[in-house]
């Protein structure tokens, strides 16, 4: 069987390594735009800060590991058409046939029409090729002042990396918080504090309206101009839908697969940013656009052309980033999404320590929890914490999975030892607080 | 109503305060035969380190507190019997009758009949008074070389604290490995190396017959005779069992209570150390003697009091330490007592990082699953790292609370950030181990 996979990222590339091992016969050929496979986009920042120190160290596994796989690698290699009809790839190097189709084709960021957009001194924070620019833009101008245009996380994270090399740095949000996909105000005010106590500036509610000079010197917000040397457009990802539009499958805000994840050809699959999922809470048609779930649906993908009976589940979006020591975690809906879509709910919050009173060095954190009122099920959480808040968002994220109930928080068997967590967990306490609101 | 508790340890102190909050009205006794309120057990040894200052620190809250609350307190108070007949607790304060009464009794720990173990250096490590007089003995007498007798987890914790006050430690232990109930072979090993590199040494398969001295000056293990300042035994914790036993209440290894917790009296109830609970992997009856489910059952009696219709969740016994940075968390069954148990299981193991490759400074992790295979559902895990072994323990346990199957681990959604944790993570990959011995 010939297995052919568009795109060489993380689903790209990590579809290849499990279909290999499901599969020691089958042809597979990797083709990818750029010259190496997997590197983890989210390590991106971490290279600007220099807390990795080769923007080389990201990269996974070399390409011999694939090769020596018998993975065929088509590298630099730009795809222009997909023919279903005589099932080739068609690119720059040729036609590719293929028997199973996988499209890991990722997204692009999001670049709004902003006068000056391209100047010099403008970026993304996208791939490796954008962080070489940015590193040598760097080396070459030390910018003092930064400005983010977009309060993501990768805004957040590509600001905490200027603030760590010493700039000045003001994020720039057209919402009225950060993080605002992801986050409450309640919760994103304390990201908010402890960015702006290392000298990370905030400006919400506005948006840049110009880019002025090349290399960049300032920007317009509004009518004022603020100095700038450096700017980051951070505003956000778009699933690349182009070449399975043109090839006549079924697209909407990404690529529509089934929960096999089959597009509407079901020789041809879709995983990773570029795919259209099922949001776990409402069962609606949703982007995960995370490492983790690029590697399950890899996973879910190979298994079902392996002739495994295979489901990709719901997503929840579990994510966790750590902003200067802060640790900030959620999963399933926020507060304000719930309440768009008409969701009744109890919530539940609680700022507590995280280790018991008497032990040295505990750090405050700050749990919300989210649960649907009919069901009394839990389909949201956002914790924000010195320590110990990847842990407790796994464990809810995990309990949500399994279709937990305020209950199953509240009697939940915790592990407790001084040096690390207190006897009644913060999370229980949180769901307490919130099944009061049942009553 | 009259309720009183006898008992004033983690399980009748959060009781007392939960019956509060949910009647306000009822007359809440307390009779306990130390001079305080609850104090955590599992802080004890960090008093002895030196990381908490003084042994008062661990106090949770001031007798005021609770007397605040109008909660009665009788401390320093001997219970000589409970008259059920009258319902009255018989005290050598005088009598104090109920409506009802919760036997917060605790434990007590178990001092084997070796010769010389009253002698002066030889402790238990149980209450605030043990470690008064550990204190006190040290200061005086400087003992340099201390001998546990016991490596569970009292026994290692112990250690720890004596090495770090520089004193060089031997731990002897029956079993042919330490934290015996807890940990398999392969897990115990890895905790037992990285104690011996902080001066600590092991004695397996055997145990002390004699204490020579008094004060003590050596410990005989077989024929030998080993050099000893100061002797800790730690032979785990027995159910205090006898005044309901007088009572004439159902008795096993600890009081025989139904979900509500009600003794074979519906009107005496028994929370934390004492109660005999349901496991939730074999359905049998078993202690569960953590300050956790302590608080849980304090929470479900107190419900119960109230009127609420609640039941108290079979046990995981889910627990966590860390010993020289290094933590341990398990749950459930081991694969020894799983294959005792006559269990057929499936088992998954994996040695990874803590962090992606590219990250610095990320630590060995080894996570051990256990299956059962007629249903496929996680019954135990064992877990021991440099970091983050807590959240993946709490995660998995509270999946085994859930029902989870192997399914469930390998299409977990997990949490990644490159600072935290990598994409795939550790647990998903033993889990994925554990399947493939399902085929």
């Amino acid at each position: 069987m010939k297995i052919v996979v568009i795109g060489s990222g993380t689903a790209g590339s990590n579809f290849a390594l499990f279909m290999r091992k499901l599969d020691r016969k089958a042809e597979i050929t990797v083709i990818g735009k750029e010259s190496t496979m997997q590197y983890s986009p989210c390590a991106l920042p971490h290279v600007i800060s220099g807390t990795i120190e080769k923007p080389e160290d990201v990269i996974v596994f070399p390409n011999e590991f694939y090769e020596r796989q018998r993975i065929k690698l088509m590298l630099n290699t730009e795809v222009k058409a997909i023919d279903r009809e005589r099932k080739v790839v068609v690119t720059d190097k040729g036609e590719v046939p293929y028997d199973r189709l996988v499209l890991a084709v990722g997204s692009k960021a999001f670049v709004p029409p902003i006068k000056g957009v391209g100047n010099e001194g403008v970026f993304t924070l996208k791939s490796l090729d954008d962080v070489r620019k940015i590193k040598s833009y760097i080396a070459e101008r030390k910018p003092k002042k930064a400005v983010v245009i977009g309060a993501g996380l990768i805004g957040l994270e590509g600001a905490e990396a200027f603030a760590k090399l010493g700039m000045e740095v003001l994020v720039v949000e057209l919402m009225d918080r950060l993080m605002p996909t992801m986050l409450d105000k309640d919760t994103a005010k304390l990201v908010q504090k402890e960015m702006e106590e290392h000298n990370i500036a905030f400006r919400f509610g506005v948006g840049v309206s110009e880019i002025i000079g090349s290399p960049v010197s300032a920007v317009k917000i509004g009518e004022e101009e603020v100095k700038a040397d450096l700017v980051l457009v951070a505003t956000g990802v778009r699933a690349n839908v182009g070449l399975a539009k043109e090839a006549g499958l079924d697209v909407h805000w990404g690529i529509v697969v089934n929960e096999h994840l089959q597009t509407s050809d079901p020789e041809i699959y879709a995983i990773g940013d570029c795919a259209e999922v099922v949001d776990g809470v409402t069962g609606e048609r949703t982007l995960s656009q995370l490492g983790t779930s690029a590697v399950r649906m890899a996973k879910v993908a190979a298994e079902h052309i392996a002739g495994k009976d295979v489901a990709f589940r719901p997503v929840f979006n579990t994510a966790i980033t750590e902003l200067f020591g802060l640790e900030i975690g959620t999963f399933g809906v926020t507060e304000e999404r719930a309440k768009k879509e008409g969701i009744d709910i109890a919530i539940g919050k609680f700022k507590g320590s995280t280790k018991p009173e008497y032990y040295p060095g505990g750090k405050p954190i700050y749990v919300k929890v989210i649960f649907r009122k009919d069901d009394r099920k839990l389909i949201g959480g956002q914790i924000v914490g010195g320590e110990r808040v990847w842990g407790r968002v796994m464990t809810l994220s995990a309990l949500a999975q399994k279709d937990a109930t305020a209950e199953d928080i509240v009697y939940l068997e915790t592990a407790y030892a001084p040096p690390i967590s207190p006897t009644i967990d913060p999370v229980t306490v949180a769901a307490e607080m919130a099944l009061r609101r049942f009553r």
